[in-house]
């Protein structure tokens, strides 16, 4: 498999991919975010979150969408908090989000109730939300410290140019700076140029859509724009009989730090964390399970420890 | 336009799209809800809401969705209840819900608070939510009351079979039903024989799609299967000079009552109510934008009106 080039991903970023307005603004948002954690001795981790929209009319009716809660993304943000990391939280909008995540489930209208029947004292009721204490002193402590920085983006074209811009705004802090690229990025586009503008109509009969495959974003990111930075991706498959070898030739074409593979139907109790040299199994036991533990907390973990290394080897290998 | 024959589609139906399993137990429940409000006097109207899934693999990691939030159905619901009705609600999950969609722009604990710092005691800020104590109260009257009930999709095929359902449920109360078909449904699908198990990879190359036409559910639901309900459809389209076009001809289509026109860019705003003799425009001047009234309100009024009249109509020609 060819190495894509840097110079053509860029120029294929600018061509086919409107950059949202707000992007410099976002950027410098970003940088001012890593900066100071990082003078304060934080480590500062980006993490993707999320599917990404793929409009198929440019004014947009339908869109082709990757299956994602952003469970993952939202869970693990909290596990890097609780491990002293910032948080830059690059997620879909509407996706699942730290902390609040814990109420999605539920109508929070069920949760409500007057007290004492009065209209100006609405009250949580702590027996249909039991964790509410804890999760919300926890999310003002994030809060007041100023640990998460939440940015969002809808479609794939906002995706790859806050991805961008995060990339350029960590590079300033070498290998304090983590990538966490969780989100189910679409593999396929349609070029801006190709599209139509309008609704396409039924009456048209059958449609056939001709998708582009998606320029691999991960090969500039690693080496051009924040090449000092440890860098985790992910893979899911359906089919585990693949996944491995597609988690290896990952790592080989991009040579970045670490892949985390999944398979969907398996991926809340089980995921094998490959490194170029290393390859760790981690599973959920019935026991953690009934413990309320998520596998986000094993992964953070490993990966915690990873960087920890990496950075004792990139400051090694600078002296 | 040829009409499509009630009989193929059912079949298509079969063949095609595979039901949920729950079916039978789901229409029960409806059948017995319009039951019930129908013998105390009230209207039922069933709302369809939010965008449908497609999937691409049948092992889902890719789908192709219509874009919509849900936020007509969901609004609309809240009047037609203020209107009398009782409300089924089958929208896709996730997509706004009445009520609780006020709170929707808003991370839930950022209107929350300590009272007094008690963590025994989580109560809402209401200078966050200023709405949450009358909005709460409606909320538990609609409740008590069983006046609403949800009924969730995520596919397409989830949606036709439950809509299919739905419409069998209230054939008994007569022209007592309205079907306000709100969701934006695909007009495209890809048959489950036609389907790749796997997630399709992206190192095949670009990927070509073949979508064949979803049958058009309107032409046995307004002949067959609820032959004496109201029906109201919706038609959303971007080029705002083919719209009343296309309304007529579907009235012409599928002879049922009335068609909801409005354009992608000014649906809040703007709307065409389309009957076979008559064409309402409502429209939300700045001083109900200023006054929170939203045009929801004012499609609910003019369709439960002209809901009215065919009732009276309806029991005119029986006697």
């Amino acid at each position: 498999m060819a190495e894509p080039r840097i110079s053509s991903i860029d120029g294929k970023l600018a061509e086919d991919f409107a950059a949202p307005s707000h992007i410099e603004e976002v950027k410098e948002k970003m940088a001012a975010f890593a900066r100071c954690h990082a003078e304060a001795g934080r480590r500062v981790v980006l993490i993707t979150s999320g599917g990404t929209k793929v409009p198929l009319e440019s004014r947009t009716v339908r869109f082709l969408d990757n299956f994602s809660s952003g469970r993952r993304g939202a869970s693990s943000a909290e596990y890097f908090l609780d491990s002293g990391y910032a948080v830059i939280f690059l997620h879909r909008h509407r996706s699942l989000y730290p902390y609040t995540r814990m109420f999605l489930t539920i109508n929070m209208l069920d949760a409500l109730q007057f007290k004492g029947g009065n209209p100006g004292d609405v009250v949580v009721n702590q027996q249909v939300l039991p964790n509410i204490a804890k999760v919300l002193k926890r999310y003002q402590e994030v809060k007041d410290g100023s640990l998460l920085l939440p940015i969002e983006f809808n479609t794939l074209s906002e995706y790859l140019h806050l991805l961008k811009a995060a990339a350029q705004a960590l590079s300033s802090i070498g290998s304090k700076a983590m990538f966490y690229l969780a989100a189910a990025v679409s593999d396929f586009y349609i070029p801006t140029s190709e599209m139509p503008e309008h609704k396409i109509q039924s009456s048209d009969g059958p449609l056939q859509l001709s998708m582009k495959m998606v320029p691999k974003i991960l090969s500039p990111l690693v080496k051009d724009w924040a090449p000092e930075a440890f860098v985790t991706s992910f893979k899911l498959e359906t089919d585990a009989s693949i996944l491995l070898d597609k988690a290896r030739r990952a790592l080989d074409t991009y040579r970045h730090q670490a892949v985390v593979a999944n398979v969907l139907d398996s991926r809340r109790g089980y995921v094998v964390v490959v490194t170029p040299e290393t390859q760790a199994e981690l599973i959920l036991t019935e026991d953690d399970v009934r413990n309320e533990v998520e596998i986000e907390e094993m992964i953070v973990s490993n990966l915690t420890s990873a960087h920890t290394k990496f950075m004792t080897q990139q400051d090694g290998s600078q002296k």
